[in-house]
This record gives structure tokens, C-alpha cells and sequence, in this order.
């Protein structure tokens, strides 16, 4: 007989595929499990998968007081209660580094998209402005990326993987992270100072209490006029409304997010710009991204079914 | 009094401003010469500036007998009638390299964003299908870089700049060209071969004769299922029909396009796919990048007016 687990965020049937013929999935689809399932079906749930950032607190955990394994589908654990899950001895893992070269490779393209006006671009050729000759003001020359300052906010396998693809379009790469790194890029003091100096700021760090709206009107104002911001993190390290306000006043020059703080929405007044270029949370969404993770998901299930301590435990979880 | 020099293909106002400080400019507009200016004012110019794509024969040469300079803007001068040029003794100069970063900038964006189905993923947020929770096939994960087979068709100074950003990817790159270069990737004997063994076919090839409809069926046929061609070159290189059909059969899995075989017109049955990123031959198109070509421009045309060779001469001619 197959182990129960029990399945918390939403997540399309395909990516359960492989863990589905491993374990018996009790799959909530994104609802309150307490909807779905009864009380005696909770109870006996001894481990789950969940989408880091969905939220996952301490009363939730007393509805499966066998609750041993909160397992994470992706590198961010946001959204668990880490200080619950511990009271209750619930294990929390993840997949870390799984989905960085993914991540990486949407933030650049972010950047490279919008600061190159590819959207506005291919709606000039495909809308016949092109054939017809229409100027367009969106269809000015940009500033290119040799000598372009790139600031990199956080320093783990995602951040790395940026600075170093960036790097190879002859850019300039700095970066802010609580500490400093062995890595070949300038170290700025602080996340203001890495702002003043960039003209792409992009978001790589984990989010959390500490890092909550790290991305204020403030920050935005150092970046300037001339000035992108690419988030691959998660929307809560930015203050949305005044990254809108930014927008409207044109204070900045451009967005390029993967992430918002209300996810599945992007705001309207976001969705009304032409230089922003809006993906819906796919930075660890390429095959081998989800064939890794999945990888990552069945290791630390097994291991905990096997009564073994998680492979891919969170640090200090 | 400032020396004449005809301005033979349609530029916009903003590209020959600094040009048109040094030189009294005659603006064809993009139109016939002899509709623009009479007989009298076409004999006496010496210099002109021409889009090296333009066709540019002996004929119009003729309508000009003093004409001793033929000044490309950008680096190609595939337009331009050579032979006719050189039996004339008119000197032929053009920008060589000076939008290189730029153009291989914007071929590794198209390769990213077609890949990574970025435009249907911007789509999918802004009309609210992502909110709406609404299943899209175009939204299913995609193949991601890492190990991904990049092959390089031409191997001068843009084919450089595209292995290298892409080798930031994870990527594994090789390259056909006429000859073998000495850099670091896999050389392939032939096109066909580069197509068979490449997953995202580039093209960077110069164009000429020799590479008219080089990307032909069966070069597309090689390139299979889950291959993607994108070209900054000329779209001489590529036939467009027979890439239109493999597109509308599938049998390749996307394009990223920034040049067309009849500019400015992308045809109607390319503009209809969803896999498909379009651009209007933007890949020259930066700031920094028009201010090197205009430098090119500048001291090609100030040496031949003091009687000297041009500094940027195109080989051969």
C-alpha cells in the first residue's frame, strides 16, 4: 500500500504525475483541506506537499496532528509558519538549487525584453505599423547593455546564476546580500546603495519578514529615471503601489516581474503599461526544472516515510 | 562650406543628426534620387550614405559620375553592387563591429524569449487568463537552457558575441562557417550538419550569394520538432516560405526573427503563430550602437573628403 500525502497548494495534475505513481495523493486543489477532506481523513495525513508560498500556518498543522513532513515544491518556503512547524516537530523541506538555472534564465530575459522593448517591438511588426512606416515613440533607441551597471539583490544559487549570465553581455555586475560572497562582482553596502548605482535591479533575494516591501518608493527613487527592475524572487519583496506609482510618473523606465504580492493577479494599473513585460510566476517552469524538483519532492517523502531525516531539509526549519 | 553627400536609403532624422553637422546633407528620403533631386545637383555629389541592404546597382552609380564614396551605415553592404562599385573606382566603406553586442544581444533575447514562450506567458497575465485560472497549452513547461544545444551559423564578430552570451546559459554551442575560427566550440562540417545536431539554430551568417536561401526545407527539416531558428542577419539567408510552412506543419517549434526577405514587411502568414517572436530589424538598434556606426560613418566619409583611404573600408571592395 502507498503512503498518503497530502496534496495543500494547486498545482497542475502533470507535475504530479511522477509522485502520484510513488505515493497516494490526496490532492486539497488549492481549497481549505478541511472543504475537501474530513476530519478523519486529515487526521491520519502524515506528510504534504506544498507550494512554498502558499500560506501554511499553525492551526492548519493541528487539523493532521500526525503531520511529520511539510514539503515544499520549489526552492521558497515563504509561507510556512517555520516557528509552528517546529513547535509541532514537523520537518519542512524543499528543493533548493533545483529550478536556479531556470529562474536565472527568466530573469535575464525579463531584463533583456524589457529593456530592449520586445514586446512593443513585436506588436509594432505584427499591427503593420512597420509596412506602413508610423514612427512610434516606443520604438527609440534604448541604451545597450555593454558597460550597463547590473545590480544583483541577494547572492544565493539564483542571484549567481544572474550575475554570471548577465556578466556575459558585457555589463558591469555589483550586488547587495546580508553578507558578502566569493564571487567576482563588486559588493555595494546596501540594498540603496546598489540601487543608486544600477541601472537594472534585479530581485534575487529569499523572501521573508526581513526582506517584506525591501523595495520601496524609496529604492525605486534611487534607481532613477533611467532605471529597470526584474523580480524573480517573490511580489512581497516589492511595495507593488509604489512600483505602480514609479510607473505612472515614469520616475523608472521599466519593470519586468515574474512574481506579485497577490498572486494569480498582476494589478491592472500594472497590466496597462507597454514597458513592462509581466510573466505569471514560470521562472522554475521549463521540463527539467520540474523534473528536478519532483526529484527533490520523492526524496524527502521517501525519506521521511523511511523514518530517515529529509535529504533537502530547510536550513533552520 | 560643408561638403554634399547624398543620403540614399530612409533614415530617421534622430540616426544623421551628429552626421549632419559635418556634412550639408542631401535627404533622398528613401526615395529614387532623380525624383528627388535634378540631374545638375545628382552630378555633383561625390559621397553618399546608403542602409548596406538597399539595393544599390550601377545604373543609379552612373547618375552620378563624381560619386568616388559609397558609405554603408551598419555592417552589412549585401545591397550593394561591389563589381559595379569597383570598376567605377568608388570606394565602399561600412561600421564593421560596431553593432556587434547589439545584435547579438537582440538575437539572444528573441532566443530566449521564443524559447521560454514569453510573449504568450505576457499574454496570458495581462487578458486575464492567468487570474481566471484558465488552462492555455501554450503555458505548459518548455525545455530549459541548461544543456540545451546552441548551434552558431557564421562565426565573425556577432557569431563570436552570440556563443559567448549563450555559453552563459549552460548551453552547450558549436558553429559552422566557412572556416574554422580558434574558439572555444565544437566546429560541425556543414550547415546541415550544425542544423541536425542544434536544438536553437542561429543565424550570423554575412549575406551574399553564397548564403541566399542557405535555410532552406531541408535545412529546417534537419532542424526537427523541437528546434528553433532565429536570425539577425539577412532574411535573404532563410527561404520564408519554406519557414512559414514548417511552421504551419510544426515540424520546428518556433522562430525568432528580426529581418524579413522583403523589409518592412513581415509576411502575414508568419505574423499569425503564436511561437513565433518578431522584430523589426531593431538588432543594430541602441543608442550606444548608432553613435559607433555613425562614428564609422563620420570618419569614412571626413577621410575620403581630405583625399585619403577610407578607415573602414569594406574588404575586398
Amino acid at each position: 500500500m502507498l503512503n498518503k500525502v497530502l496534496i495543500y497548494s494547486r498545482f497542475p495534475k502533470a507535475m504530479m504525475l511522477r509522485i502520484g505513481e510513488r505515493f497516494e495523493l490526496m490532492d486539497a486543489g488549492g481549497k481549505p483541506p478541511g472543504e475537501v477532506f474530513a476530519a478523519d481523513q486529515l487526521a491520519g495525513v502524515s506528510a504534504m506537499i506544498t507550494a512554498g508560498g502558499t500560506p501554511l500556518g499553525g492551526a492548519m498543522m493541528d487539523m493532521m496532528p500526525k503531520l511529520g513532513a511539510i514539503v515544499c515544491y520549489g526552492t521558497g518556503y515563504d509561507g510556512v509558519d517555520l516557528v509552528a512547524a517546529a513547535q509541532r516537530g514537523i520537518a519542512v523541506g524543499h528543493s533548493p538549487a533545483a529550478n536556479a538555472a531556470a529562474v536565472a534564465d527568466l530573469a535575464v530575459t525579463l531584463m533583456l525584453a524589457v529593456t530592449r522593448r520586445l514586446l512593443p517591438a513585436d506588436d509594432f511588426v505584427r499591427n503593420g505599423s512597420w509596412a506602413a512606416a508610423k514612427p512610434s515613440p516606443l520604438m527609440r533607441p534604448q541604451p545597450g547593455n555593454p558597460g550597463r551597471r547590473v545590480g544583483v539583490y541577494g547572492m544565493g544559487e539564483i542571484g549567481r546564476k544572474i550575475a554570471a549570465r548577465v556578466a556575459a553581455f558585457e555589463t558591469e555586475v555589483a550586488y547587495f546580500s546580508r553578507s558578502r560572497h566569493d564571487v567576482p562582482y563588486q559588493y555595494l553596502p546596501s540594498l540603496e546603495a546598489l540601487a543608486e548605482w544600477s541601472s537594472v535591479l534585479m530581485i534575487a533575494v529569499r523572501a521573508g519578514a526581513d526582506t517584506h516591501h525591501a523595495v520601496d518608493a524609496n529604492i525605486l527613487r534611487k534607481l532613477g529615471k533611467g532605471g529597470y527592475i526584474v523580480n524573480i524572487s517573490r511580489g512581497s519583496v516589492i511595495d507593488e503601489r509604489a512600483l505602480v506609482a514609479a510607473l505612472a510618473e515614469e520616475s523608472i523606465a521599466g519593470a519586468g516581474l515574474d512574481v506579485y504580492e497577490t498572486e494569480p493577479h498582476a494589478p491592472d494599473a500594472l497590466t496597462a503599461f507597454p514597458n513592462v513585460v509581466l510573466t505569471p510566476h514560470i521562472g522554475g517552469h521549463t521540463l527539467e526544472s520540474h523534473t528536478a524538483m519532483q526529484n527533490c519532492v520523492i526524496a524527502n517523502l521517501e525519506a521521511f516515510f523511511a523514518g530517515e531525516p529529509l535529504p533537502h531539509a530547510v536550513r533552520g526549519a
